[in-house]
C-alpha cells in the first residue's frame, strides 16, 4: 500500500452560520482546501456528517457537495460513524489513496446543527445510542455521558471539579484560534458555577454544538511534491475500532475498548508509542470523554485521566497537549465534521502555522475521533513531513 | 490493486416485517453470507443504509450491527448514497479489498421502511433529492419521477401503456423468487387500471417500500478458494459517479450523465461492452427510470428503452434479461438494502442458483444501483468464476 499525504486543508470558523446552508459550509471548506492544496480538480469526495437528514431534510450529501464545488460527476458519498462520522470519512479516504483506487481525494466533514427545519439536535445526537435499548428510555446523549462520569466519580473518587481543568485548558487554547466558537478564558471557578445540564455533567463539561465545515486534500506521498505549497503531512497511521453502542452491554464502561484498540493499532502501524506523540486532539464531548481518552489511549493510567489534566499536563507546555485549538469543547463540536477539525488542527500544529498556539517542535499528531460514548474510535497519527 | 472475489451472499424476504427490528434484518442476512461463505469473523463491515435515523431514531449503523453479528470491535461503518447506499457500501467494500487493507470484509444493506415511530417514509425518500430547490417547493419523490416520464412521452411520443412491459416482466420474474415482495402475476390491462399516485405514474409504475436487509462477503481472488463452497463470483468491475442532485441543474434531465459514466468505466474495467452482459439488474424504481438506465448504458438508443421492454428483449429469455428475480418493482425496494439484494442476485444466476428464473449460459452480470433521480450511479460487473 502507498504511503498518504495531507497536501491541503480548510474550514470554516464552528459557530452559529445561520446564513449559511450546509451545502455552502461544506463548499467553503472544501474550495479552501483545494486553494491550499493547489488543485483545481480531484478523483473521490467523501463527506462525513451525521445529521443533515434529520435536522435539514437533505441526504446525499456525496452528490450534492460533489456538484456545488464545481466537480459534477466523480465519485462522492457521505460516510456516517455519529460523532465519528468526520474521521470515518478520512478513513476510507486514506484507504482509496493507499490502496491505489485514487491519487487526489477530497474528505470534508460537515454539520449543520443550529437554525435548522425539521426536528431538535437532542434528538439527533441520542441517534448515536441504542435507540431499542438506551434511547427508548428516555436518555439524553449527555444523560448517558453522565452516568459514566458519576460512576467514574465514584470508583476513583474524584471530585466534579477535578474536571475542570480540561475545559480551562480547552478555552485557554480556543482564545488563540480564530475559528473557535468560544474564545473566552473560563476559570475553575467560573466552572463550578456554571448551570446543571445533566447531574453531574454542567454546561462547561459539554462541548458546544455549532455548524461549521473542515476538509483536507490527501494524495500519495510520492506525488505530493507536485502539489501546494510544500508544506506536507504524512499520514503515518490510521485505524479504526468499535464496541457495544449501549453502555450496558459493555464489560466494563469505564474502559474505551474501542479506543484503545484503535489507538494502539495506529501505534504500532506508525512504529511509536503514546511517549512520542507531541500532540493529541482528542474527543472531548464531554470531560468524562477526555479522562476516559487519555486513559484508554495510553497516557494516563486507569483512573488518572483527571490528575493529568489537574497537573497541566495537557496544556501547552505540558507533556501531551491535548485540544491545542479549543477542542470540542470551546472550538466547538459540529458532530460529524468534529473529526476533520481535529485533523486540520494537527496538521496546523505540523505546519508550523498554529499561530499563538503553536506547540515548539511538534513533529508527530494525533486525532482520535468517537462516535458515541465510544462505540466507534478512529485514530489517525500525522508526521510533519520534510 | 488486488482482484476480489465475493464468496458469500445473504438476504432476508423483503416485506413488511413488524416481528425484525433493523439490527435483526441485517444480522439475518449477514449471518447467512457469513455461513454461504464459511467464515466466522471478517476484517470489517460496510452498511449501506438510508433512511434508520429518521425512521426509526438509530445512526451509529456500523458498530451497531458488528457488534449484534458477534463481531464486536472490528472495522465498521455506515455508508450512505440515498437509494444507491447499498451499492456505495460494496464498492468502498471491494475498494479495501483490492487495495489490499483488508482480507475479509462483509457488506450489508439495510432498510427498515414500516412499522416505523418516527416519522413517514414520503418525507425520507424525498431527502434523496434537493432539499433547498426540489423538496422545499412541496415536491416528492414521486413526484420528481413523474415530471421526467411526463417529458419522456412528450419528447418520444410515447404512451403511458408502453411501459407497462417493465412492470409485466418484473412481477413474472417474481414469481419464481421467494424472497421477493410481490409474487403476483401482472398484465397489461390491470397495470392500465392501476390507480394514479403522481400522474403519469401509477401504482404499477412503482416499486414497492418494504423491510429487508441482503450482504456480501468478500475477499481477494486469491485466497477465494480457501472459503465456502466453492461457488466464487469474481467483481471484474466496480464504479461510482455522480451528477447534480436537482434535476433542473442538469444538462439534459432526460439523460443519465451519472448511470452512463458508471456503466461505461465499468466497461472498461471489465474490457466489455454492453453486448457481452448476460443479465443487467437495473435500477427500476419506477418504470421510467428502467428504461432511462437502459439508455444511458447502451443497451437502447436514446428515447428507446420502452420498445426494448415491449419486444421482450427484457425478458429471460431475451437479448439483456433484466429485473431477473423481480426488480425493485416486484421483489420490493428497501432502498438502502436494494444494492445488495441487485448483487446478491446477480451472484444467485452467475452461480446457477436462480431456480425457475435460471438465465442460461450466465457468465457476465450487471448491477447498477441509482440514488435520487440518477445523482448518483454505482455499477458493478461480476464474473462466474471456475
Amino acid at each position: 500500500m502507498r504511503d498518504v499525504s495531507i497536501i491541503g486543508i480548510g474550514q470554516t470558523p464552528v459557530a452559529e452560520h445561520w446564513d449559511r446552508s450546509l451545502r455552502h459550509l461544506a463548499g467553503d471548506a472544501v474550495l479552501a482546501a483545494m486553494k491550499d492544496a493547489g488543485i483545481e480538480t480531484a478523483d473521490a469526495l467523501y463527506v462525513g456528517n451525521m445529521l443533515s437528514g434529520l435536522l435539514t431534510g437533505q441526504e446525499h450529501l456525496g452528490a450534492l457537495i460533489a456538484d456545488f464545488v464545481g466537480l459534477r460527476g466523480i465519485e462522492a458519498v457521505k460516510v456516517e460513524a455519529a460523532c465519528g462520522s468526520g474521521a470515518a470519512a478520512l478513513r476510507l479516504g486514506y484507504m482509496a489513496v493507499a490502496g491505489g483506487m485514487h491519487d487526489l481525494v477530497i474528505v470534508c466533514g460537515v454539520e449543520k446543527m443550529t437554525d435548522t427545519v425539521n426536528s431538535e439536535t437532542t434528538t439527533g445526537l441520542v441517534m448515536a445510542a441504542d435507540a431499542d435499548y438506551e434511547s427508548v428510555h428516555g436518555l439524553t446523549f449527555v444523560a448517558i455521558n453522565a452516568l459514566l462520569m458519576r460512576r467514574y466519580m465514584y470508583e476513583y473518587g474524584v471530585r466534579h471539579e477535578d474536571f475542570a481543568y480540561f475545559t480551562v485548558n480547552a478555552h485557554r487554547n480556543a482564545a488563540g484560534n480564530p475559528q473557535a466558537m468560544y474564545r473566552n478564558p473560563v476559570t475553575v471557578e467560573q466552572f463550578m458555577r456554571a448551570r446543571m445540564i445533566a447531574d453531574p455533567i454542567n454546561l462547561l463539561d459539554s462541548s458546544g454544538i455549532g455548524d461549521g465545515a473542515a476538509a483536507v486534500v490527501l494524495c500519495p506521498t510520492s506525488m505530493a511534491r507536485e502539489y501546494g505549497h510544500g508544506r506536507r503531512v504524512r499520514i503515518r497511521a490510521s485505524s479504526m475500532a468499535t464496541d457495544a453502542v449501549a453502555v450496558h452491554d459493555r464489560r466494563d464502561p469505564l474502559w474505551l475498548s474501542a479506543v484503545e484498540a484503535s489507538a494502539f493499532k495506529a501505534y504500532q502501524q506508525a512504529g511509536v508509542g503514546p511517549r512520542e506523540i507531541d500532540l493529541f486532539e482528542l474527543h472531548d464531548a464531554f470531560t468524562i470523554m477526555a479522562a476516559l481518552s487519555l486513559e484508554a489511549s495510553g497516557f494516563a493510567e486507569r483512573g488518572k485521566g483527571v490528575w493529568l489534566a489537574r497537573s497541566g499536563e495537557i496544556s501547552r507546555e505540558g507533556r501531551i497537549p491535548i485540544c491545542t485549538m479549543g477542542g470540542l469543547k470551546a472550538r466547538g463540536h459540529p458532530v460529524g465534521a468534529t473529526g476533520l477539525y481535529q485533523v486540520v488542527e494537527v496538521v496546523q500544529q505540523l505546519r508550523g502555522e498554529a499561530g499563538p498556539n503553536q506547540i515548539a517542535h511538534a513533529r508527530l499528531g494525533m486525532a482520535q475521533n468517537i462516535g458515541g460514548s465510544g462505540a466507534t474510535a478512529i485514530t489517525h497519527i500525522l508526521e510533519a513531513q520534510d
